[in-house]
């Protein structure tokens, strides 16, 4: 049973907290062995790798056997069958159109002084996307982590991905070709990221690792940061639907057991103004439930962490929904856009009736990597700026330095930085000569 | 004695990556202490912040006197000279002026398909800024990170700066002030950073904490790193100067020394074609040595980490400065514009003669905190994106579902995500009714 609860009764904000702060899932510490893979790798390169593979992927490797060929991509899509090709080729081509108008533009100007000031965006030279392997192997995600990637301009994409047994997902394949991935490696795990970070005789090292794993890939590329990029540890997800009553309770049913048919620490919850329509919900999924193929998975997110909460009204919604700060956020309302104004904490905001999150996860457009675990407070989803770097410039004239140096003096003295204030003065007194 | 390289002499790829890859800084492995202060302040709170303050910072306090007031803050800065109050305050308007320019633009759109799609950029609510006592307690530093997190609309902003035996430094109070500060604590440390990131009684917790800290702060910073947000865990700080010989090699050599001086860990290297030039770059930088305050610190740093590398051209050098990827890069040429379209890799870049790092550091304009240690190949210096998160936005119109609800529906599929895909049949079906 999920939780039921009420801003009109008493216990509410006791009951609301203890759902914000329910701990969803528990790290397994695997921090000393992916520390001993990860020297391994740095020290022994491609044997390291190898050895690592044979004992975690039963796949008995070379090291000219690493990568996945052209030919080897060309004839794994070639069975893809038209329909899903044509659903991935939409997918690629509506995610490229949105990404390409994130781009940030450069920017100088000369100011008062005479100064000129500005910036500069460049992309990352190589950057390295893991996929997991086995069930979790989504072509989605690939589309999702490599297209920013080569909008972002970075030159050199390169996939890992464990193919368990020496199987590989045809649609990964398929995906990582659509979105123009230059190099695929049939490895996996903490090796893998190892290797992206620090490179092996094969396998050449990249800036910027982005892409979801296991508990052993997590570990691995908090280790690696600092050498190279990551992006977020991702955390379990979460969809917050807020519906009135005017919503077929089927419809928002479904929408909640998509989230929570991911993964047994995924959460729904659905805010709605109308008791009688969040009861009604509820039974639509417990029927739901039983057609499910996952119906173990999302009935568990479902009874542990799921939860209906019933408000006075839509703004009490929202200010609820900034507490939550979810990962997705549905608008299942007449006005959503007005909705949508209030709410300002949530990674990606689906509007109306006909907009189930299931479409931003393939293709809406917007990117599916999104701030998990309440983190949409303070961060945002993966774009083409996880790929691009901006370098600030400056450059004084004799004049501009006139105006403003001495105040810099000032400053480095007060900081008793000397070297600072003398490399100003020195140029200064030339000037004044 | 720096290191004296060239290009053309053998040996020199093996000499300069012994110098890319030196290490210059050990942590100390604070880590235990620093899980064990934070979990005493989110059991005991301000009692623990109190506590933690006498042991470390000699200074008895209560819970209300853990924050500066308004009126402390006045009587403070009243003492603060007239020219060092300008010059901070030149410092804040052109600070400001910046990074104004550096907001992103929200953008919506129909597309073909009759969609609404777009993104929006909103502001964390509370930011918390951490600023070092003692020594490193530098004002500018304030401003740097301050200004960005008020020009992105932060509405609580709070700082955190111990006061060791209850000394304050007024230029930071007056910087704070400056900046738009909402509330300034005495504390430091890894209590500091644990109260900002779960609050005690006195303390409310904040979204985003950013700012330089000693090794318990870094540490407590990537310890709270998901229950909020962190800027960057800076390293070592280093300069790259590329000067041809038309420099006054007394001007290059102060700005080596300028970084030398803030660490003896810091590294500066001076790049030029022209051997000669190098040699009396180094002696200049040994006669202005002498006469520094800091002589200790900026001559272990030069003789540990300097470097003088001599190149066939400035093609030649470009190519060197993106493998150092340095986080302050002086380009001392004829046409620095032209050189700095070479170098892809580098937090800042100033150009031309008359642009010294340090105006970078006080009054151009561009932040200061900036990628070190070779960072500058995947991210990027403070700015206003640091306070600022984009929620995505998608809208379908039920037309625009039945041109891509059956794509979203065959991926589903493919990735054996039922749910997903019966949210959006669920949806056509009525349309198709």
């Amino acid at each position: 049973m999920p939780v039921f609860l009420d801003t009109t009764q008493p216990g509410f904000d006791d009951a609301f907290a203890a759902l914000l702060n329910a701990k969803r899932e528990e790290s397994p510490d695997v921090d000393a062995a992916v520390a001993a893979i990860i020297a391994d790798v740095r020290t022994r390169g491609d044997a390291a790798v190898i050895e690592l593979t044979a004992r975690f992927d039963r796949l008995e490797l070379t090291a000219d056997r690493l990568a996945i060929t052209a030919d080897e991509v060309d004839a794994a899509i070639a069975a893809v069958p038209a329909e899903e090709r044509a659903a991935l080729e939409l997918a690629a081509e509506r995610i490229r159109a949105y990404h390409e108008r994130q781009m940030p533009a450069d920017d100088q100007w000369i100011d008062a002084t005479g100064a000129t000031l500005g910036w500069r965006w460049t992309p990352v030279s190589a950057a390295g996307l893991y996929v997991p392997g086995g069930l979790a192997s989504y072509p989605s995600s690939v589309l999702m982590n490599a297209i920013p990637a080569k909008v972002a301009g970075v030159a050199r994409l390169v996939i890992a991905v464990p193919t368990p047994g020496g199987e590989v997902n045809p649609l990964v394949l398929l995906a990582a070709r659509l979105a123009g991935v230059d190099e695929i490696y049939r490895i996996g795990g903490a090796q893998a990221i190892a290797a992206l970070a620090y490179g092996t005789e094969t396998v050449a090292p990249v800036d910027k690792i982005t892409g979801p794993g296991n508990a052993y890939v997590a570990a691995a590329k908090r280790r690696v940061f600092g050498k190279v990029g990551i992006d977020m540890i991702a955390g379990p997800s979460e969809i917050l639907v807020i519906a009135d009553a005017d919503n077929d309770p089927d419809w928002i049913a479904l929408d909640l057991l998509s989230q929570a048919e991911h993964d047994e620490s995924a959460q729904s919850i659905l805010i709605t103004d109308d008791a009688g329509f969040g009861r009604a919900v509820a039974e639509a999924v417990d029927r739901r439930l039983e057609t499910l193929d996952r119906r173990a998975i999302a009935g568990a997110s479902w009874r542990d962490y799921g939860a209906v909460i019933t408000v006075r009204d839509m703004d009490e919604a929202a200010r609820l929904s900034d507490r939550i700060a979810p990962e997705h956020l549905e608008l299942c309302v007449a006005d959503p856009q007005a909705l949508a104004e209030k709410c300002t904490h949530a990674g990606a905001i689906f509007l109306g009736r006909f907009t189930p999150e299931a479409i931003g996860d393939y293709v809406g457009g917007p990117n599916h990597v999104l701030p998990t675990a309440r983190s949409a407070r303070f961060s945002s989803g993966l774009s083409v700026m996880d790929f691009l770097k901006r370098t600030t410039l400056a450059r004084m004239t004799p004049e501009a330095l006139a105006a403003i140096g001495p105040a810099a003096e000032a400053l480095a003295q007060s900081e008793s930085l000397q070297a600072h204030g003398l490399s100003v003065r020195a140029r200064l007194d030339q000037l004044n000569r």
